[in-house]
């Protein structure tokens, strides 16, 4: 770890006391709990596995929700459907608590990316155990018997394992675990497990809206969702990119032509493109489009602190990627994330290959993708590109252009700007809501917790908790990074499912602020 | 017509007396025989033109070879078929001149492009007449009754109308024709048809070596194949270009990633290519490798006289193409021809449009496709290539990198060089067995005859012709520009093929040189 800037510590001092012990009470009723019940916990865990989760899939994706309703309901959780035409139903339950100052939500998502068998080992919706992972040279072994030790490094291989079920796992044995210690909540609970995250959710911002007085009360969101750090390291992330796209499309001829016949004299399209690209980046990768990087809202100093304090395995990333120089030369992974980007995602003209053919194409067309961070608005990002594209003498049009068009500009390119894009949702780390949540996470975890600023990627349920909501809200990791998410052969690592089974315990029981200590370093 | 710099005229003027009588006498011939015959031969070209002629279509190929072998016989050359494993036979004609003081050989190709009947009007191989272009209002008519007048507007639309068995009939007719009006032939005829000249002659070359006492006596080839200039001008050309391609793929990370997770610092292999492929040309579309124009042989006098009298049909090319600017600038297409060419073929990195993703694909590609010129050797012009790749800072594989090359280079490309490529082939336009050959067509023609350096295309017989027999070669083109070669519909003007007629019917009664004026002109 990085040493601190004493200043910095300084200034991050607040409030009144350590309060770790509620925190141990809560993390040992949740091992006690998983070293007398590891077998059954992970014989009910295969049976939510079981059943397919495509949100597509109408049928099995109400299984899935009739089953997280009825184990929830089980443990004294009051359940039930939100509903809304076209949507999987989002499961919602809650369990209010006499005396409590604060509701929190917990947001989870039952559905799973599709799963083509032909490409996993084993059947997807056929959970197996490993001994360790397949990659590891793991070898499948029996689900254990009641009693029988269960090894942190045993992994379940099944869609969404890790994405997004173990969560699911997670509270219902942290519920068991509390319950089983005597160990109350602090916090009214609130559950929302969403069926269609893997689909970009594009219900869940109406039935937030149809259901609203279930959410008023809300204090906090839990996002619990995505892989803890690299190292295995806990983790806890603040936020996600925003993200738009633009499809540009330049003109050669207006057919097709023979590359003999007219090739030195008809211009060819590709090599336009590539002219146009080669504009929007130096050979470091930074966007030389002016003003990409001007409406970026910089970062607070506490937020550099925990960027300071991220482990450095930017040399191992670099391993991972077969990458010898990553863009941006002298900055790391996490502080690259901290700034929007410009990726061709596509490019397409004519053929290469064995399809290659002797042609002046008549069109090439690139896709590029844009990731925002806070500050940058994605209509005006979208401007400045195509501010951009113009000052190096091109001719936008937004349909095919016509023949007096094509005539008149020797440089024509087609713009077709995203329409779905939204602006990066980052919440302040030092945000009121947010400050206790730290800190009873690194009572539990230690000085090793990660603390990321902003996800890479781009959450719509962040979006819609920050800007239509207006509550905070929060990233909570718990499964491994290797777990092969989206892909084949997705699988959770035991002790992860464990840790966060510890985690859920430590935030539903967690004190109240007025009896702890909120340390701001 | 531009006017001709007095001295260039000067230099130009050769040998002893105009011939025009002898062509005259031909022409007259062709004509009276064609006003006679021309339902007749319009009959018998829908025969010729109702078997399907692809090269890999081996039965309907050698029922194309026996009808083409008992027209001819049966006008009395001595005909046969030159056979070579795994290719259509060549069928090969001569009839020997008592006297003759050179040897003239036709090729001609009887095979054509594939054709999808789904894509045309008609059926490809069930010739239908027309009484204009269907471009041009054209409406479907009877095929004319013996003594009926034939209108030289008319068209045959059939796969390979144009492309390439118009010659087969104008050769038949202008030997029925000279035969009616008792001209003899002043050289010894040779015909040499091609089977598979759509599939790039693959075996012409061997067929050549293996029955080479057929060839070693001809003075000079004529390759009758190829549409007339652009607006309708009889045209002679004198080569073509070299063809050569190279395949460059360069690398991002080592699998395609999460355009969030990693969009700003995993280098994006679309950005880098555009980089390179940026490099190569400046803004007017001239190639900026260095050493690229080095090599290319400068064009005579002569030539350049020649270039200066083609019709200026630049702006009628652009407005038919679309382009505002050709590459260049201040040149025009046929000055372009003569210089290599360097294009964009095909370019290909993740995807576009619908299918487009929020990733960083791992490679991004581009197939790059030269055109050369007399003096360019295909291997250096590619050596020049990978240099200047070299020294914009490249490192270069030929086999996909290593872990161990993509932690050491930032910038890495895969080439993939083309190894069938060839160089140019062009004849001098005053080599001595081709002025004979402009004199007598332009004798025929008058002064519109077009004469054109250099094809843009590239054609393997001239290379075959010029490389491996050393000897000299001409192309010879009848058909009318817009038959849609290689395309639906495919046509035959009727005029073209009465051109055609006229122009086999001069060639072969072509006085000896003795007997004529060459003028250098």
């Amino acid at each position: 770890m990085k040493k601190i800037p004493s200043q910095l510590f300084l200034i991050g001092l607040l409030f009144i006391q350590l309060a770790s012990p509620a925190q141990q009470k809560a993390v040992e009723a949740a091992r006690s709990w998983i070293g007398k019940e590891g077998a059954s916990i992970l014989k009910e865990y295969a049976e939510v596995l079981s059943i397919p989760n495509h949100a597509s899939d109408s049928i099995n994706i109400r299984r899935n929700a009739d089953l997280i309703q009825k184990l929830f309901s089980g443990r004294g959780f009051s359940m039930k459907q939100l509903t809304f035409p076209g949507s999987p139903p989002v499961v919602y339950g809650e369990k209010k608590v006499p005396g409590a100052q604060r509701t929190l939500c917990f947001y989870v998502h039952y559905d799973g990316q599709p799963a083509d068998p032909s490409l996993w080992k084993h059947q997807p919706f056929e959970p197996v155990l490993y001994d360790k992972a397949m990659y590891q040279g793991g070898q499948k072994i029996s689900f254990p018997q009641k009693g029988q030790a269960v090894d942190p490094n045993w992994r379940i291989y099944a869609r969404s394992a890790s994405d997004d079920k173990a969560p699911i796992m997670a509270l219902l044995t942290a519920i068991d675990a509390l319950k089983d210690s005597g160990i109350g909540y602090t916090s009214n609970i609130k559950l929302f497990f969403d069926g269609e995250e893997e689909s970009s959710s594009p219900h869940v911002s109406s039935i937030l809206r149809k259901y609203h007085e279930l959410f008023d009360d809300i204090s906090l969101w839990l996002l619990v969702d995505g892989p803890v750090f690299q190292t295995g390291d806990p983790t806890l992330k603040f936020g996600g990119r925003g993200v738009t796209s633009m499809e540009l499309t330049v003109f050669g001829p207006s057919r097709p032509l023979h590359s003999g016949h007219y090739g030195n004299y008809a211009p060819v399209p590709g090599q336009l493109l590539a002219e146009l690209l080669s504009s929007m980046k130096d050979r470091d990768g930074n966007v030389t489009i002016e003003g990409f990087y001007n409406s970026v809202e910089p970062i607070s100093e506490f937020e550099k602190l925990q960027l300071s304090r991220v482990p450095d395995i930017d040399r191992k990333i670099r391993e991972d990627l077969g990458i010898a120089d990553p863009e941006g030369k002298d900055e790391n992974l996490f502080q690259r994330l901290l700034l929007p980007s410009l990726t061709v995602q596509g490019l397409s003209s004519g053929n290469v290959g064995k399809q290659a053919r002797n042609v002046i194409p008549a069109t090439a067309t690139a896709n590029l993708g844009l990731r925002l961070v806070k500050g940058n608005d994605p209509e005006k990002m979208l401007d400045l590109v195509e501010a951009h594209i113009q000052k190096q003498g091109w001719h936008i049009v937004y349909e095919e252009p016509t023949e007096e068009i094509r005539m008149k500009y020797t440089r024509i390119v087609l713009v077709e700007r995203d329409k779905d894009g939204f602006p990066a949702s980052k919440i302040a780390m030092d945000h009121p809501a947010i400050l206790p949540v730290i800190e009873n996470v690194r009572a539990f975890t230690g000085e090793k917790l990660v603390l990321l600023p902003s996800e890479g990627g781009s959450n719509n349920i962040f979006t819609v908790i920050f800007d239509q909501l207006k509550k905070p809200g929060i990233s909570v990791n718990i499964v491994n990074h290797d777990n092969n998410q989206h892909a084949e052969n997705e699988n959770v690592r035991i002790g992860n499912l464990w840790y966060g089974t510890e985690l859920m315990a430590v935030l539903m029981s967690m004190p109240a602020e007025k009896n702890m200590v909120i340390k701001k370093r």
